[in-house]
C-alpha cells in the first residue's frame, strides 16, 4: 500500500468512505430508479397528499436526529464538534447503507428498486439504531471504529427487525423494542468487548461545563418536541395516528415532571442533576413507542411516562455505577438508562396491554390492538392466526427477548472486531478532544492537559 | 413531618410535584378517555385531515415555547440552565393543570372527558400565560414559588378568558388580550407584591455576556419564525387563517426593522441595544394577534407592527426605569414592554377596526369581522345580538379592562402568597445562579462572588 | 443637515431605514390589498389546502434563513451578534423591498396588488440573494453599506431572473442559477470593487474559536435539514415535487460523506477542517436545485452531490487562496466555493440533462423535463417552440452566462458605490467586532486588541 504506515490510520477514513460512496453510486446506477411520472390527475393528487402527509414528519425526525441528538451529545465540553460531526456522518452513512441492504433484501426480486420517501424513512429508522449505540462509546472510539460499527449494526438490525416484526408479528409502531432496546444492548455489547475488563477512569475532559450542559439541554428540548413525530409517522392515518401523538405527548409530559421529582429526591442536597434532566425527560418517549397506537386509556400513557422517568433516573443513580464496578461495563451517555430500561418497561407494558385486551374483548374485537407498521393487514391476520390477543402478549415478550439476545451477541462480536489496531482507537489521554480529528484552534479558554496536534500524531504512530 | 427542617425547602419541590402528578393520574384514571375508534372510512379521513391541519401548528408552538422562549430567557449568563429548565417544567405543569381544570369546568357534565389534540392545544395556550408572567420575577424566585404562581394563575386565566371571550364576545384569535395583556399584568402584580417597596439593586450576575446575548437572540429568531403559527392555529381554515398568517408576517417584519430604527435613535451613540432587538422584533406579533384575522388592509398590519416596536423600545428606555424608581416595580425581562404595551396597542387597534367596520358596512356585512376562536358561530350570533359592530368596539375595550383589572388584582394576591417562608425565596446574593438548584460545575470562566453550594444550603437554612 | 457631522454615520442607518419603512407604508396604503373573502365553501377549502401545502415549506425556509444561515455566519467569534442581526435585518428589508418592486413591476397594471403567501415566498427568494452576497464582505462592511447593497441587488436580481426564466425559458426550480450563481458573483463583484487591490490581511478576530465553529456547524445542520423544502416549494405538487425532495436528500447526503473524504485527503495530517464541513455538506443542495425536479435517475443526484462537495472543498483549499493572491479578491465566507462553483456545476448538469433528454426522447416526450416554476404551462410551450429539448440545453447555458455576467457587472458597480465615505466602512482594526454596532459587554473571556467604544467613535469620526 502506498500510504506510509505512520499516517495509515488517518488515511483509512477517507479510503473507507470513498470506497463506500463509489459502491453506492454503482448500486444506484444499476438498480435504483424513481417511479414513472403518472399521467393521470388522480395519481398526481395521491402522490401530492402522500408528500404532504409524510414530509413534515420526515423533516421533524431529521431535526430530532441531527440537531436534537447532535446537541444532546455535546455535553462533553471539548468533544462537541466531534460529537455533532460523527452523528451527522453516521446518520448519512447508515441511511445509505440501509438503503442498499434493504434494496437488495426486500426489493431485488422486482428487478428495479423504486425509491420513494417512505423507503428513505425506513432507512432513517435503521440509522437511528447506530446513533443510539454509539452513545455507549462516545469519545473513546475513532471515526473508523464508528463506521465499522455502523457497517455491522445495520444488517443485524434489519435481520432482527424482520424476525421481530414480520416473523413474530410483534406490534412496535414507535420502535421501542426493535430500535431502542436493540441498539442499547448492541452498544453495550460493543463497549464491553472493546474495553474488556479495564475500568475506564474518569477523564479530566469528561466533566460537562455549565455551557456544554446548557447546549445539551437544548438538544433534549428539541428531541422532546419532535418525538411524537418519530412515534407516529408510521401509524395508520386517522385515529391510530391521532392516539399515538396524544399518548406520546402525555407520556413525555409526565416524564418531564417525574424526572424533576426523582432527581430531586435522589440527590442528597435536593439539587437536580443536569444529566437526569437531559435524559429522564425523554424516557417516556422511549417507553411509549410500543403501545402508542394501542387503544389504552390516557392514564396508562401518563403512568408509563412517569414510571420510565423514575427507572431512568434510578438507572443513572444506582445501576450505571454498579455495572461499571461489577461488570466493568462502560456506558458513556447512559444509553442503558435512556433506551434500555425504559424500552424494557415499554415492552412489558405492551405485554400487559395485550393481556388486558384479550380479557376485555375475549378476542371478539381485534381492532383493540392496532396493526403493526409496514405490512399492516398481513401482520394482523398472521397475528390473530397465531392465537389471538393472548398469543400477542407472548409475541411481545418473545420479541423483547430476541432484541436483547441478538443485539448483545452481535454487539460483543462487533466490539471484538473494533479492537483491530488499524482502526486506530485513540489512546486514553487523547480521548474526548476535538483536536485529534479536527483543525480547531487551541482552546485557550479551557486549560487542560497539554495535548497538541503533534502529540496526537505521535501517539497514533506509537499505537500503530 | 419526617423531613428535617433544615432541608425542608429542598424537599417541598418534589413533594409538591409528586402530589400533583399523583392527583393527575387519579383524575385521568377516573374521567379521561379517548374517542372511540371510528369504524367508518369517512371518519378516518376526517380525523387524519384534522391531524394534518393542526399537528404542524402544534409542533411549531411547542418549538416556540420550549426552544425559542427558553433560549430567549438565557440572557442571564449564570442562570441559563435554570431558565430553560423552569420554563420546561412550568409548561408541562401548567398544561396538565389546565387540562384538569378545563376538564372539570367545561366537560364534566358529559361524564367522560374525551381528550384530543385540540384540547391539548387549548391547555398549551393557558400554559403560555404562566411562562410570560414568570419573566417579571425571573432569577429571584424559587421553583416552588413559580409552581405556586402557576397553580394560581391557570384557574384565574381560565375564568378571565371565559368572561372575556364567551361572556363579552371579545374577538381575540391570537390571544393578545386574553393571554399577553393578562399574563403581563398578572406577572407585574406578583412582582410588586413579592418585592414590595424594596428596589432591587443591580445584581453582579444580572448583566448579559456577549454569548448569553447571542443565545437569547437565537431564541428571539425562533419565536419570530414560528409566531404566525401561534396566531393562526385557532383561526377558521381558509381565508381567515391565510389572512392571519399574512398579517402576522407583515407586522413582525415591520417590527424587526422599526426596532433597529428606534433603538438606534434612542441610544446616545447610535449603537443598538441587544435587549431592544431581542424584544422589539417580537412586539408586532403580540399586537397583531387580536386583529390578525379581521378584514383590514395589509397596511394596517405593517403600521401596527411598526408602532408596537416603537412602543416596546420606548418602554425599555423610559418606562421600565421610571416604574422601577417611582413604583419600585421590578420587571426582570421587561414583560411590560413586550407583552403589556404592545398588547394594549393591539386592543386599541381592535377597537378602531370594529369602529371602522361599523361605519363602512353599517352592520350589513357582519363577516367583515371574523368570528372568535372556539365556539365560532355561537359567539358571532351572541355578539351581533349585543349591538352590531359598534357594540363590538365597546366589547373589545371592556375585554381589555377586565384583563388588566383581574390580572393585576389576582397577581397582587398571588404575590402576597408567594412570600410564605416555606417557599424558600433565595436570598439576594444567591440569585441568578444555576448552582443553587442544579449540580453544575464551578463556572471557572466567570469569576464572580464566591457562592458555593455549602453557602447556599446555609443561606436557605438561615432564611427558614 | 441638522445632524452634527461627527455622528452622521451613526444616524444614517435609522434615517435610511425609517424613510424606507415610511415609503413602504405609503405604498401598501395605496396599492396593496388582500383577496376578497370568498363566500363559497369550495373556495374556502381551496384556500385552506393552499395554506396547508405552502405554509410548512415557508416556515422551513424561514428557519433555514434566519436560524440556520444566521448561525452558520457566527463562525467569527466576536462578530456573532452582528452576523445574526444583520442577516435578520437584511432578510426583512430585502423581502419588503422585493415586495414593493414586484408589485410595481408585475402587478401594477391590475391597479391593486393582491397579497398572498405565494407572493411573500417569491420575495423571500429574492431576499436570499442578498443574504448570500453579503457573505463575501462579512465583518468588513457597515450595516449602511449592506443596506445599500441590498437596495441595488434586489432590482437587478428581479431583472436577471425575468430574463433568465421568462425570456430564456431556463428551468431552475431550486434557484441554482438565478439565486446561487447570481448572488455569488454579485457578492464577489462588490467585494472586488470595495476592497480593490488591497489584499486583506488576516485579522486577529477573524479566526474561529472551537465554540464559534460549533455554533456554525449547528447552523449548517439546520440548513442541511430544511434545504429540501427550499428546493421543492415551488415545484408542481405531485411527482415533480416528490422527485425534487428525493433528489435533494440524495445529493445532500452524498455531499456530507464526500466532504469528509475530500477534506481528510486534502489536509496534510488527515484532520478535517471545520470550514469544509460547514460548507461542503451543503454544496449538493446548491448544485441539485436546477435539476431537482427533472426526470433523471437517482444516481445522478448522488453523483452531483459528491462532485459538488469535492469542488467546494477544492475551492476552499486551492482556489480561494489563489484568487486572494492573484486577483486580490476577498471572499470572507467562501461563497464562491459554496454557491459559485457548485452552482456552475449544477448548471452544467442541467445542460447535460437536457441533452440526454433530447437524445432519449427525440422530443417526443416533453414531460421528461419538468416545467419551470411560476408560469408553468406558458414556459413549457415557449420553450419547446424554441427548438425542443436540444434547444433547452442551449437555454440553460445561456442562462448561466447571463447570471454570471450581469451579476459580476452589477456587483462591481454596486461595490464602487459602497465606497462613498458617508456609508462609514469601519477601519480595519475595528472590523469583526460586535462592540462597534452593539451595546455588548466587554468580552472579558477573549483578550484581544483593545478597542473600546470610545475608540470606535473616534475612528469613525476620523474616517468621516
Amino acid at each position: 500500500m502506498a500510504v506510509p504506515p505512520s499516517t495509515y490510520p488517518r488515511r483509512l477514513l477517507p479510503l473507507f468512505l470513498g470506497l463506500f460512496q463509489g459502491t453506492l453510486l454503482l448500486f444506484f446506477a444499476l438498480f435504483v430508479t424513481y417511479d414513472e411520472p403518472s399521467a393521470q390527475a388522480e395519481d398526481t393528487i395521491l402522490v401530492a397528499n402522500q408528500v404532504y402527509s409524510t414530509f413534515p414528519f420526515f423533516q421533524d425526525i431529521q431535526v430530532m436526529l441531527l440537531v436534537g441528538l447532535g446537541l444532546l451529545l455535546t455535553f462533553l465540553p471539548h468533544y462537541g464538534f466531534s460529537a455533532l460531526t460523527h452523528n451527522f456522518l453516521l446518520l448519512n452513512f447508515s441511511m445509505q447503507w440501509a438503503l442498499v441492504l434493504q434494496g437488495l433484501l426486500h426489493h431485488f426480486h422486482h428487478g428495479q428498486i423504486h425509491l420513494d420517501l417512505h423507503k428513505l424513512l425506513i432507512s432513517e429508522f435503521a440509522a437511528v439504531t447506530v446513533l443510539i449505540s454509539v452513545g455507549a462509546v462516545l469519545g473513546r472510539a475513532s471515526p473508523c471504529q464508528l463506521l465499522v460499527m455502523a457497517t455491522c449494526e445495520i444488517p443485524i438490525y434489519l435481520a432482527s427487525e424482520w424476525v421481530i416484526v414480520t416473523c413474530l408479528g410483534v406490534l412496535d409502531v414507535g420502535g421501542t423494542i426493535t430500535i431502542h432496546v436493540f441498539s442499547c444492548y448492541f452498544g453495550l455489547g460493543v463497549s464491553k468487548a472493546l474495553f474488556r475488563t479495564t475500568q475506564q477512569p474518569l477523564h479530566p475532559k469528561e466533566t460537562p461545563t455549565p455551557h456544554s450542559d446548557l447546549m445539551s439541554l437544548v438538544g433534549t428540548l428539541i428531541l422532546w418536541v419532535f418525538w411524537p413525530s418519530f412515534v407516529a409517522v408510521l401509524c395508520q392515518p386517522g385515529d391510530a395516528q391521532h392516539r399515538a401523538i396524544l399518548n406520546t405527548l402525555l407520556a413525555m409530559s409526565a416524564s418531564a415532571i417525574t424526572t424533576v421529582v426523582a432527581s430531586s429526591l435522589l440527590e442528597r442536597d435536593g439539587k437536580l442533576s443536569p444529566g437526569h434532566l437531559q435524559n429522564g425527560s425523554l424516557a417516556g418517549g422511549v417507553a411509549i413507542g410500543v403501545v402508542a397506537d394501542m387503544a389504552m386509556p390516557p392514564v396508562a400513557a401518563l403512568a408509563l411516562g412517569s414510571l420510565s422517568a423514575v427507572v431512568c433516573v434510578l438507572g443513572f443513580r444506582c445501576l450505571t455505577p454498579l455495572l461499571g464496578r461489577k461488570l466493568t461495563l462502560h456506558d458513556q451517555c447512559g444509553i442503558h438508562n435512556l433506551h434500555g430500561l425504559p424500552g424494557i418497561l415499554g415492552a412489558a407494558a405492551s405485554v400487559l396491554a395485550a393481556l388486558v385486551a384479550s380479557k376485555d374483548t375475549s378476542g371478539s374485537h381485534p381492532s383493540q390492538l392496532s396493526p403493526a407498521r409496514g405490512n399492516a393487514s398481513e401482520a394482523v391476520e398472521g397475528r390473530w392466526g397465531r392465537g389471538g390477543v393472548g398469543g400477542q402478549a407472548l409475541c411481545q415478550a418473545a420479541g423483547l427477548a430476541v432484541a436483547v439476545g441478538a443485539s448483545l451477541l452481535a454487539g460483543l462480536l462487533t466490539g471484538a472486531a473494533l479492537r483491530l489496531p488499524c482502526l486506530a482507537r485513540p489512546p486514553e489521554r487523547l480521548c474526548f478532544d476535538d483536536s485529534l480529528y479536527f483543525k480547531v484552534q487551541d482552546q485557550a479558554e479551557s486549560p487542560g492537559p497539554d495535548s497538541s496536534a503533534e502529540e496526537g500524531a505521535l501517539a497514533l504512530k506509537e499505537q500503530v
